[in-house]
């Protein structure tokens, strides 16, 4: 079975600016590891047509799935739709359903800017919005959903019967405090066995300085996890320590 | 005066997993705001060697600088020193000054494994590490700094002397709770009235649903983003509402 690949392109001069700190890639990257979709890349771009375009373009034909993020709002400073549909050769039209969706939610209060939010690459499909109305859309291979993030997690979680199906990466996670590379070589030495297992090494210093490491197990094999996870288990003990299991 | 252009590549699987919420991209790019610096793109990819090798070489022609995160521990999956050493046609060498660095850090526990964090690129300028002494470097247009987000910030404030400055980049935050596709045409008017101040309109939704809208004015000329804040808070005030300015 092969594993399904995927890219996340995050729109948006806010993250770049530094003003706004993305919470959108590791939403959308943990649903992926446990639909055992692999994703390769992440992009993060401004609000800028010609960049959107060939991003957009570069990310599709290389990739199973593309999920973007940002720039369907109703501001001039939502440009996504519109760039989307040239990226891909159709014209920007005004989406009955959509407009249908808006009149509903807005009821007297749809202005021209709101009605804007209807405007939608042509034959696309709607991502429905439950928290705010308007849709994100597929276009493609290409899902776009909106910027903010509790949102965005709406649309995500219903596009999740659409998406391929890999299978399932299962992970462990093992705590310890001993400095990593004292144990550099006994897992290098694991990694090169169990080949199929991809072993992390992360170590991390809190705010007071003080120091852990975490050693992260992933992979398709459940069984081999278990088995390597007892290694590395063993490996710590040598070292004078319990390692702690989650 | 030009403005210098930028990227930022982390490198980690961790972030692709969604296990690690990425927290570099933020701090980096605010000091880059503040230098006066385009961040033009920020890409996040695995450890894998040709994957690094092909981002890298594309970003370094396309931007002044780069900035790496990740990879340069002292583990098996520890790979951005001697990929990027591939990137540029380099040896991957026993630095001296590195290994000095380590050696005084480490005393007599100097083992194998810590002393591969003394291999850097040939011909590469050492990054200094004050936490935890293994150091970064540049190479070319390429600062390669640490993942561990303290340790990556003390490397990053270190080489601010050396980064090439541009104008610097103000700006001016308006709240209110305005729903923003009221605002949209006006806003829209503002922009072209003036092309030089990006105004950005975020829209949030907090956890108990309640809803907020930031207007982000940024640009190099200050006095200009006074006057585009003016005339925002007068169309704040006429929808009845005092905007909130930052």
């Amino acid at each position: 079975m092969a594993t399904p690949t995927a890219a996340i392109l995050i729109i948006g001069n806010e993250i770049l600016s530094g003003r706004t700190q993305d919470m959108n890639v590791q939403f959308i990257a943990q649903h992926l590891s446990t639909l055992g979709i692999n994703l390769k890349e992440v992009r993060i771009i401004p609000d800028d047509e010609q960049v959107i375009i060939d991003t957009v373009n570069s990310l599709s034909n290389q990739y199973e799935t593309v999920f973007t993020t940002g720039g369907i709002g109703a501001t001039h400073d939502d440009i996504t739709a519109a760039s989307i549909a040239k990226a891909f050769g159709r014209e920007l039209v005004q989406d009955k359903r959509a407009l249908e969706i808006l009149t509903d939610y807005y009821g007297d209060k749809l202005n021209n800017a709101r009605k804007r939010m209807a405007l939608i690459p042509e034959g696309a499909q709607l991502i429905t919005n439950p928290l705010s109305a308007a849709p994100g859309f597929k276009i493609k291979n290409v899902f776009c959903m909106a910027g903010i993030p509790p949102v965005m997690q709406k649309m995500f979680e219903l596009i999740i019967p659409q998406l391929p199906k890999g299978e399932k990466f299962y992970s462990k996670s093992l705590h310890c405090s001993i400095l990593e590379n004292n144990l550099a070589d006994a897992l290098a030495d694991i990694q090169n066995r169990f080949p199929t297992v991809d072993i992390g090494s992360y170590p991390k210093y809190n705010p007071t300085g003080e120091y852990s490491l975490n050693l992260v197990l992933r992979g398709i094999n459940e069984e081999l996890i278990h088995t390597v996870s007892q290694e590395i288990i063993d490996l710590i003990r040598q070292q004078g320590e319990e390692a702690i299991v989650e």
